[in-house]
């Protein structure tokens, strides 16, 4: 960043906003923000309930390094890094960005958090389509690690070089994700796992509470310390996901169902050409599995949800 | 159970036999553990590998509950619990459980470990087929909780009830699944999930590190404490998954992208019938949603798994 403290503008103060704001009060130590937005009540609005994402910390090292703006160009004339979490309208973001644009620095960074508009559509009406790029959290961003950082084909290497050194400095889990697509990459996964969620459930297979009781007590504490490529690597022993393949992909295979209109429309099936650059991937990445360090950590995770 | 000890055998000594007889040694002080199995090695062969499933617990206080059977008459003749974990072949299974029904006391309980084939298959060739439920892990069971309670139609109420016991008096989370499906629920949906997470890696999205990095610190985290209906009903605030669908749906279909044939071959769509009965069942369970606990408990999770 440019600056020491470094000057963030939130435009916009939903529950989002709201996580972004002490994130980046509790995290940088010195880090000044500024909110914007329009409601008319906003300064008693953020005093109520910021301090609820605030718990353990101390609030008021925190409220004073806070502060208002009540438009666009106070907001903005000095920031750093301004990132927007205004409603999710193309059309609102696409005037907002040339707003910001004329009067931020010219080295500010600009972050859209929005789950669902590419920057590539956002940035439509910028001068310098460079400086945007989506910053992608997933909710609560207080409290959750990761952020997907998806920059349009016109972002800068050097503004996605920034990015990604603030948020590892915020001992966070940034990862730049390698083309826009719908739903990013964290909703895509967990909506295809919701959807045989909600399938099931229908088909009268399992209950809602029952499923969910079967992912707390299986995949979820898994997923928490490796990730499922990670974790059927290890599951295929020294073969890693090759070997997984072999053993389970027929079964994997029927659980997936694909008929031929599937396949034509891209979707996969097993045994596709993609399977061993998935498997070469995964050796490159894991080598040889270690499950005993998995099992500790596992152990853990599980301790810290015990009721 | 009848007997106190309980007597448990074990048929089949791979990699998820020494898990469950680890896990049986431990939780039951004073459980007593056969195993059976056709490896001409398999005392030196138990005795190399078990100690590794029994770290920080006294290793001669399980060992001393531990014995060998060497053929199936003397694996079960006194057990009151079976628990099968040999080769995934239905052939086998079928001619399995009739030999271990001539042997076994009239009340030991029938437990198969088999990922895929069904008990209505496995006991085909048995005189009472009430005495037969899978009981699937999640890999490994020692460390794991799930453990799927799979009927078949013939198994009796008794049988299930007790096999439910046993599980919640050891601690773990036993789920009944209410109709036999290929690949029962707990990897249905994680092989939705690896489905999608094959599909972004195949097509160039992201990586396989970055995908598996994505799920550790996101979803992860987040299903080891509430699962997706939880988390979702939770994310729709006062109107629960209801409100939740109403804002974000149109992502979700997007990401699902059914088409005509998949909704012909019974595969959802978002907005269908399903969708209230899904919603009443999440506002039934989780009522007005409580996030405060959740966050306390995602930064336990993430503490427990740092580096």
């Amino acid at each position: 960043m440019a600056s020491d403290p470094v000057k963030i503008t939130l435009v916009g103060a939903g529950t989002i906003g709201l996580s972004f704001a002490a994130l980046h009060l509790a995290k940088g130590a010195t880090c000044l923000v500024t909110i914007y937005d329009t409601r008319p009540d906003l300064q008693s609005y953020v005093s109520t309930h910021l301090p609820s994402y605030l718990l353990d910390i101390d609030l008021e090292s925190c409220t004073n390094r806070l502060f208002y703006a009540s438009n666009v160009a106070d907001a903005v004339t000095n920031a750093d890094i301004i990132q927007e979490q205004g409603p999710e309208s193309a059309e609102f973001k696409k005037n907002l960005w040339p707003e910001i644009e004329k009067h931020a620095p010219e080295d500010a960074l600009f972050w859209s958090s929005t789950s669902g508009i590419p920057a590539s559509i956002q940035s439509e009406h910028m001068q310098d389509k460079s400086r945007l790029l989506v910053v992608h959290p997933y909710n609560p961003p207080h409290i959750m690690p990761l952020l997907e950082l998806v920059p349009s084909p016109h972002t800068s290497q050097s503004v996605i070089d920034k990015t990604l050194d603030f948020w590892r400095n915020r001992g966070r889990t940034p990862v730049v994700i390698k083309k826009e697509c719908t739903g990013f990459v964290a909703n895509r996964l967990a909506f295809a796992l919701f959807r045989e969620a909600c399938s099931l459930a229908a088909s009268g297979v399992a209950s809602v509470e029952d499923i969910d009781s079967i992912v707390t007590s299986s995949m979820g504490p898994r997923w928490a310390v490796a990730g499922p490529f990670k974790a059927y690597h290890a599951g295929g022993g020294e073969g890693g996901l090759k070997t997984f393949m072999e053993k389970i992909g027929g079964t994997v295979g029927e659980c997936w169902n694909a008929s031929e209109e599937d396949v034509r429309n891209g979707n996969i099936r097993v045994g596709g050409d993609w399977q061993a650059d998935v498997c070469r991937q995964s050796d490159e990445a894991y080598g040889a599995a270690d499950t005993s360090e998995r099992d500790v950590k596992t152990k853990k995770v599980l301790e810290a949800v015990r009721p």
